[in-house]
């Protein structure tokens, strides 16, 4: 009996290719079959970012989601669409690692940290090997862009996502010494405003395509539109004890 | 007159040497000089992750601590040693980059994190060039080796350093959706106190020496004594929204 191929997770960085570990470009090249995420019709950023690390050998195995703006998650059509969307993509998955096939699946950033990942990774790692690499995460990636030192001495951080409710997001960051706000897109205009409230916007930075072509890097107080991507965030960077 | 060098903060990820990022082993290669921060008499981690990646002609800068145990900062004379000690390791750096060397100073996990390197990195970036190479973080490293998927959905993430009182720490944990409580050390008990108050304590990870030999990867709740090194640290994954 052939043995049963192994999955990887791996992630793949904030978007510039060189940002990949050692790890992952190995797992790359030595797996047969490579997956990832995309909206349909485009070919995905975690593709894109592993453009230069792929051989003409390489099966390609694309996971077109459904949808890909998450703001109508509570709208059960969207739900079910979701659900047979992750339930398709691990058969998909499953039926090159029950070939005996390795196949590595891109996640930008770090794979368990918001990855659509985590939703095969859940419904395969009972059946199959699995084996994460984890990877430079989204947030590392723009806080190395915009020199901004985080967390200082006993500082601590919290990691928001826009889409929540002004006032659990106004809560969260007046508990916290550093803060990112992510998936901002639609949601700026509230994000700033639990900036403001918590008195962090003036030392807020916004963030576009960190380490990617097209990135934006500016003051929060200097973004003079409320228009973000859904991938952009914002950096409040902590301030505590240094000698 | 000779251009200065270069400062190069590099993030070598969280002990495998494999997870250093591409982008980091190229810095390295090309940089003359390798600064790094140790314990007095010991090598330091972050040396030890990029053995592999040093040559004999690398010239190594060790940046030895006064003291490496932060709990001792309010103590006037260990602040003011410290304070020293980031003054001398600044001048022995500015050295090298006013001689025209491009130093590569390194961090375990990511630069801009709770790393060292920051409190060099605002006492040049004024004088010199300065670029960050983002790296995976110790968090990243400790989820991943744990197979730990941390955020779903809308769940938001806190990083706090055990160092804090037993009652900031809860605070903060009661409001978060998944949690790392990172310098465990001597801590321990608090952050097992905090985390058992906020019913986050069935579902934690301690996690020691991630990706490194001596790995130690185990339910919270089996774990048997309260000691625990300093660079331990504990994950409480999230349970939010999944189709």
């Amino acid at each position: 009996m052939k043995a049963l191929g192994r999955l990887y997770g791996v992630g793949v960085g904030p978007g510039d290719p060189e940002l990949l570990t050692v790890r992952a470009t190995k797992v790359i090249a030595a797996s047969p079959v490579v997956a990832f995420f995309a909206k349909a019709g485009r070919r995905g950023n975690a593709r894109s970012i592993v453009g230069c690390w792929l051989k003409p050998s390489h099966v390609e195995l694309p996971l077109y989601y459904p949808m890909t703006d998450e703001s109508h998650f509570d709208d059960p059509p969207y739900r079910e669409a979701l659900a047979r969307f992750y339930k398709e993509s691990t058969i998909a998955i499953a039926s090159h690692l029950e070939a005996g096939c390795d196949v590595a699946l891109l996640s930008e950033g770090d794979p368990l940290l918001y990855g659509s990942f985590m939703h095969l990774f859940v419904r395969l790692r009972d059946h199959f090997d699995v084996s994460i690499v984890p990877g430079v995460s989204s947030i590392c990636g723009a806080w190395g862009a915009a020199g901004a030192p985080m967390t200082w001495g006993d500082d601590s951080l919290v990691v928001l996502p826009a889409t929540l409710p002004l006032d659990e997001l106004t809560r969260r960051l007046a508990l916290a010494d550093a803060a990112v706000i992510m998936k901002i897109g639609r949601n700026f205009a509230r994000a700033k405003a639990a900036l403001v409230a918590t008195s962090m916007a003036e030392r807020a930075i916004y963030v576009e395509r960190a380490t990617m072509a097209g990135e934006v890097i500016k003051p929060l107080c200097e973004k003079e539109d409320d228009s973000a991507p859904y991938f952009s965030l914002i950096l409040a960077p902590g301030r505590g004890r240094r000698p």
